[in-house]
């Protein structure tokens, strides 16, 4: 290998860096349809949404028009910490797989949280800060968001309760210590420390927990905390609008070469990074000035995009948040064991759900074990150690730069590197053991979740 | 916080990486003493140790006198993937502790390593797959050496054999398998593959292994299998040459933006990322270009600089390696615990203690409560969890740039951050349970240990 005119990272100087996000509904002819108060089934105003939600971020969540939204100077400075992120030509992987595709990844991991949930966490606490609140709650299940959160909060000196799935809390204590050592409280969930948490434990005092049941316990915290709101890492329109930085900055970084991406290819669980990396290409796309072919990556265990249905939903197993409408599996879907964690998210992004219902953008779905394979092979040749969701979109991006090893097309593929592996070992672990399965809901299973979804808002 | 003319991050161009080592022995008037064949007592031949290390590295280690040794255009490419690292102008830390002082940091911890290691696992993985070796073997304890060179090998398609401490290999399993993943062997040491492990076994049955142990096997391993080379990632004049790529690239940016450091401050354990940081910075003090105020920081509980004795030394505590002259505590003493386990090591590369020896360089040593404090404040201020190794050196930055507070003097502060603490979150648990102690050895158990150092090259 030798000299090459593109270097192998690509980094934005300081003064190239976004100064505002992209909200690509702006330029959506046809909107996400909105969100539906549970309670009336009327769309939710933004007075509904302020008891649970920041005020500025209630707004983010309801415009649909405006198509920059300036990015405050204390988040920008933030953002200098740990951005811009590197777009990475793998010139390594291109030769090792001896493929004549072009491939560039934007790799979100160079941060302590290890994914791209900080670029969203900064901006919430930022604006809950900003309204003079003491402090947000969340729920977290893997961790990424939990710890993403606390360190934005650690940052601002704003306080910070996380609700942990117990089971996640006592397997996961690295986690866990990431998130205390930033100053936040994480409490096992289900706890005592609200309504619905005892009601659950004088139930069951024996259960490890859900995420339906630590959201529902976050928002608790937050509804009846004077001083608290709730936050959420991913799904919600306004976590979409932050996390374009990955997209704006890696289509500025592409522009300074020339480079122009054939196809964009990202994991998806609820959407919050695929929905950022894509944002400015799709607006090009919507607006008509080039074409881009999109692919969201999703693991076959929780297949919502590619065998879900386009309906209103809960987006919380505990019904206490908002309808949305989205490809979903059923808010009582349980997706079987996998170790995406990110991923095991039964709906999807309502903005992503629509460009996906008309058409603008594909869908796959992968099995675990072939992500491995593929997770593994991309960190022996390009060093980095992949977290298993960002790995979706690693083997979609080897498999299409394979198939244009067989056509002698030269195509330009780029994927979100979301983040790191180095707390998903245990995963890792049964990969390299040969004890990890795959694991795909049948028809019937489906079926019988799509029929509990709620009556309202067809 | 508004723009600043000096960057949050200097990134080097690839056109301006270096591409030669600088070995910072040939401007030292008084050069280091030469490693001593045990067997002999006489100064080590090329020949002596062309049977453990590869042919080129030997040349390497005993080459006082050539200035600069180019990187091969190889590992100038591997550098690429995860160089060059961002020289980091802390202004959060400046701000939060309200100094004067201007503070920067070279950060190492962007690789999958975690650490400044990959800088010379990959140097000596390519010198070993040149010469057409099948494989190298090496020892770890903490692990992060090992993973480098396990990242290095699967990189380069050769077999790495790694011996790592049986209590690590039990207690750390998330260590063990991201070297799994980059295709090396991982065997708990003592082990029934070599001799000297069957014999240590058949005495005791239930040992967890020592640094020492491990080191014997690997060497065994690498002296009776066709093909393979031993390698260690510390300590020796080679892996500093290596690590001197640390130090040039921040010379190289800082002299871009024309800031010249007032004081450079390390961590120091073997002696590898202080010496590969400081090295043009003391070549300039050597040839008598401009001064500056070098501070090595170590462990109280493993002060092999502040309270050792400079004399010839055994590398291991197995005795199977070289005799070298430096600061040490003695081959045979046991630091107690510490959770930086990096600077765990009875000695110091004898390239600084010939410097430290000379007053060209300070050292201080700090207890590790204080290490954990300094750790978690630049953790909330500047988003990154450092390593404990890594915080030996914010400790002395923080204290320094406190100092400057007082006495208004706007020194420029220079500290290496050579990790991050993804893999040592038990150490911070206990740090967050208020359950970590200090530990400082008597004079009487050092003065026990230096009675036991060898009679020999005095």
């Amino acid at each position: 290998m030798t000299e090459n005119k593109i270097p192998y990272k690509i980094y934005l100087e300081e003064s190239e860096m976004p100064q505002a996000w992209y909200n690509v509904r702006a330029d959506m002819p046809i909107k996400p349809a909105p969100l539906l108060n549970p309670a009336t089934g009327e769309p939710c105003t933004a007075e509904d949404l302020g008891h649970v939600f920041c005020d500025e971020l209630v707004k983010q969540e309801l415009d649909d028009t405006t198509r920059y939204i300036p990015i405050p100077q204390e988040i920008r400075d933030f953002y200098k910490m740990y951005r811009p992120s590197p777009l990475v030509r793998a010139y390594c992987l291109e030769e090792k797989l001896g493929t004549p595709a072009k491939i560039y990844y934007k790799f979100e991991g160079n941060n302590t949280s290890g994914s791209h949930k900080l670029n969203s966490a900064i901006a919430q606490a930022y604006y809950a800060k900003n309204q003079g609140l003491r402090g947000v709650t969340t729920e977290t299940g893997a961790g990424q968001w939990g710890t993403a959160l606390a360190m934005a909060c650690g940052y601002l000196g704003l306080d910070c309760k996380v609700y942990m799935v117990k089971c996640s809390y006592e397997q996961k204590p690295f986690r866990r210590e990431v998130m205390r050592t930033y100053g936040a409280s994480v409490t096992p969930s289900p706890s005592p420390t609200t309504e619905v948490g005892r009601k659950i434990l004088a139930e069951n005092p024996d259960t490890t927990g859900s995420l339906g049941c630590a959201i529902s316990e976050a928002v608790e915290a937050a509804t009846t905390n004077e001083g608290y709101r709730y936050v959420l890492g991913s799904v919600l329109n306004q976590v979409l609008l932050h996390q374009s930085v990955i997209g704006m900055e890696t289509k500025i970084a592409l522009d300074k070469y020339g480079v122009v991406p054939d196809m964009i290819i990202g994991c998806a669980g609820g959407g919050s990074n695929l929905g950022g990396l894509i944002s400015p290409f799709m607006g090009e796309k919507l607006r008509g000035e080039r074409d881009y072919e999109f692919i969201a990556v999703e693991p076959a265990s929780c297949p919502s995009l590619t065998r879900g249905v386009y309906a209103y939903d809960f987006c919380d197993t505990g019904k206490v948040c908002p309808l949305a409408k989205m490809y979903t599996l059923g808010s009582g879907f349980i997706p079987s064991a996998n170790h995406a964690g990110g991923l095991r998210y039964h709906g999807m992004s309502p903005v992503l759900s629509e460009l996906y219902h008309e058409g603008l953008m594909e869908a796959r779905s992968v099995e675990q074990t072939k992500v491995f394979e593929a997770a593994e092979y991309f960190a022996r040749v390009e060093g980095i150690l992949p977290a298993p969701e960002s790995s979706h979109a690693i083997r979609v991006a080897i498999d299409e730069a394979l198939k244009c090893k067989e056509t002698g097309e030269e195509k330009t593929i780029l994927f979100g590197l979301t983040g790191t592996g180095y707390f998903d070992l245990y995963a890792y672990q049964k990969f390299n053991d040969g004890q990890m399965g795959d694991y795909i809901p049948t028809d019937e299973e489906l079926q019988a979740s799509f029929n509990k979804l709620p009556k309202v808002g067809k």
